[in-house]
């Protein structure tokens, strides 16, 4: 594993662990903390012996949200240095170019990386999770909770917006009414009052929660051939944007086709009719199949 | 009546039965049941006098899924003969074109049949529905099921994925939580988990499900105009992937000028305000108005 | 005030109170109530001390729908003089030219003025909200309803189809399944239904309605900054029709640049971190920031 500052990474029993990692600043958020999620994604797609990621944080907090150590120019990207490579987007004039490619949200840059994530994402909400530390959560597949956990969409509190593309995902995964409830008083709420709104899929006391995590993780995973996950997840959340079901009977043809040709397809029905447990020989590094535009996306693997 | 083979079907009372109907084989899924389904719907959308749909099976079963006969090549269609007339995207060197119109899946060419059909259409699930026996099922407006039905989206344990237009119905219907959830695991699970799920909307006792389903069909075609339920229907499908209201205000714009001016909207506003049952002139084969580009797309009737 | 003949509006502890008032007439929806509304929107967006808006009905309705003083031809806009200054789409044999700027639906220009308010929308649902005294609240962020409220999707009893751009927001807020039964069967339920079927938020003794739309009004926004709000509204619903979470990267990466370097960024974050009230310095009407193709659309403020 490389050498991590923000983070900490595990792989065991086919999950990789991603953990949040600056205990004594509830885990609040940076850009060096972006880079490293955004590797560890990498490095959790890449490794075929990885089934499953699951987010966690370490300490009593999950991610209290941006790192405030700048104080009320936390938010002042225009001001600062930045964390992109293509220049800046200030004119002579000091006016921002809006249509500059550096003109991006880093909680965004982690955000569409997890949605292109080839295994299963599973957030493990164990303490606060405020502002970008519940956004980033948004584009995970489940989040389950700690009964102490809390969440706040506090963005209006600070005089700033919804970040980490999270007006895409949020009205989606628990209703437009809710959503704007939430982001217009930014008030912190509590667990049961995130399971209620439909944020979480469960909740479970604090000891249980990793474990429950894991069990999950394997439930999920266990008798599932790994390449029909990956393309699965990615066809489940690229068609929840898909403006007719054509586009959805364009894509699953071309993936049943090359996955009903397979060696995993083979092995899938001939165990299931020979009543024995079934090994997958395909492997997603090398053998999930490439026939839809957005597998060219640099964003996509 | 066509001479179906594997399927029966039967209008009483305004509805239009369908019953899968290969019940030694638990009504498992074959190309010519696709074909036969495909043209029952035509006929059901032909028929001014069918007001709604009800699909069930024969049997102990709603549907096994796909006919495992071929065994381990059951997915394998491009070694198959398929079953369109467009020639085969099979290159010479054995590879798949994969843009070839060749590449479609059967149960995708159902289930935009079934969405585009002009008659409210009702699910009424016996027993188990499994692989496209659930996934045919999504394009229907309202699942009703026994309580011994089943469900499963067991695609990644046969080492394939969701099919039948699925990546775009069961997120919208569900939640992308649910649907992955499902879909990654492949487990088979009951019908009170359907219910929670929001994959059903009711659950009967076994005798009751098909006087329940036709009970409900009575109750929401009585007292309707059928040219207002197909248009109905249609829009809300539709605009359910739709990326602004601009595009639903410029739909329903041209529908209600249209209908407005019907006979349909005479009748309906004077037996409103006389307080007497309506009787609607229009009839849908004849008089549902043409006026929105998807009305020429060959899949729309 | 302008001098307004079917609504009243009112002004107070920053809320704009919006009442239909044909009282007489169940409140019954004219041209007239549709321009006023529209003129109203206009005022509560530009008063920089209205923080969030309130429509509701005086007397015992909210909206009976669509008045129908004319009959059978009420909904025949074809023969009718019209609402717009564009001409007429009538052609000279008589026939509809369904692509004529003129052929657009009433409630659907008050929907779409309501989609791009600044200001968070709360209906406040008195009593029977029938045909577009339904369908005008769903572009509102929240519906709260008197119990003894009712409501009915009555289109396809008067031979009309669902209007107001509904099929875009109706399937979004309750569920396609949910939406269908309603519009097919056209009957009137009552405030228990529309609150388990997700239509409403909330139920309240008739005495008790305002008075909670008040307070929820104040608790959503006693916090945030105005400026933060009116863009978090546009984005939220903006993004629920998007294609893809790049969209949303793309608009938020621009509002966080923009609001970040704002006064209210600097206020919200020293105020936190000072535990004290924020005082946000910056106005909806001046300090908007403009960074978006949309944000020139005519329809948007």
């Amino acid at each position: 594993m490389p050498d991590f500052n923000a983070i900490t990474t595990d792989v065991s029993d086919g999950i990789f662990t991603l953990t949040l990692s600056r205990p004594d600043r509830l885990n609040a958020f940076t850009v060096g903390m972006m880079r490293e999620m955004i590797a560890a994604f990498d490095l959790a797609d890449a490794d075929d012996a990885v089934r499953a990621v699951i987010v966690t944080g370490a300490g009593r907090a999950f991610c209290a949200g941006a790192d405030l150590g700048a104080g009320g120019a936390t938010f002042d990207y225009a001001s600062g240095e930045g964390w992109n490579d293509v220049g800046s987007p200030i004119r002579e004039d000091g006016s921002v170019d809006y249509s500059h490619p550096g003109v991006r949200d880093g909680g965004g840059m982690l955000s569409l990386r997890i949605f292109n994530c080839r295994k299963p994402v599973i957030g493990a909400i164990n303490g606060p999770a405020v502002g970008i530390g519940v956004t980033m959560t948004l584009p995970m597949d489940f989040r389950l909770a700690s009964d102490a956990a809390r969440f706040g969409f506090v963005f209006a509190r600070r005089g700033i917006v919804p970040e980490t593309a999270s007006s895409w995902f949020l009205p989606r995964l628990v209703g437009i009414g809710q959503a704007l409830e939430w982001c217009y008083s930014g008030r912190v709420f509590n667990a049961e009052e995130a399971l209620s709104g439909g944020l979480v899929r469960s909740l479970h006391a604090p000891e249980d929660l990793l474990p429950a995590a894991r069990a999950f993780a394997q439930e999920l995973t266990a008798e599932s051939a790994p390449v029909s996950i990956a393309l699965t997840r990615q066809m489940m959340w690229r068609m929840l944007g898909a403006g007719h079901p054509m586009e959805a009977h364009r894509l699953d043809s071309r993936a049943i086709w090359s996955r009903g040709a397979s060696a995993d397809a083979k092995e899938g029905v001939s165990s299931f009719l020979e009543k024995r447990a079934a090994s997958y020989p395909d492997k997603v590094s090398t053998d999930t199949p490439h026939f839809a535009p957005w597998m060219d996306d640099p964003d996509y693997g």
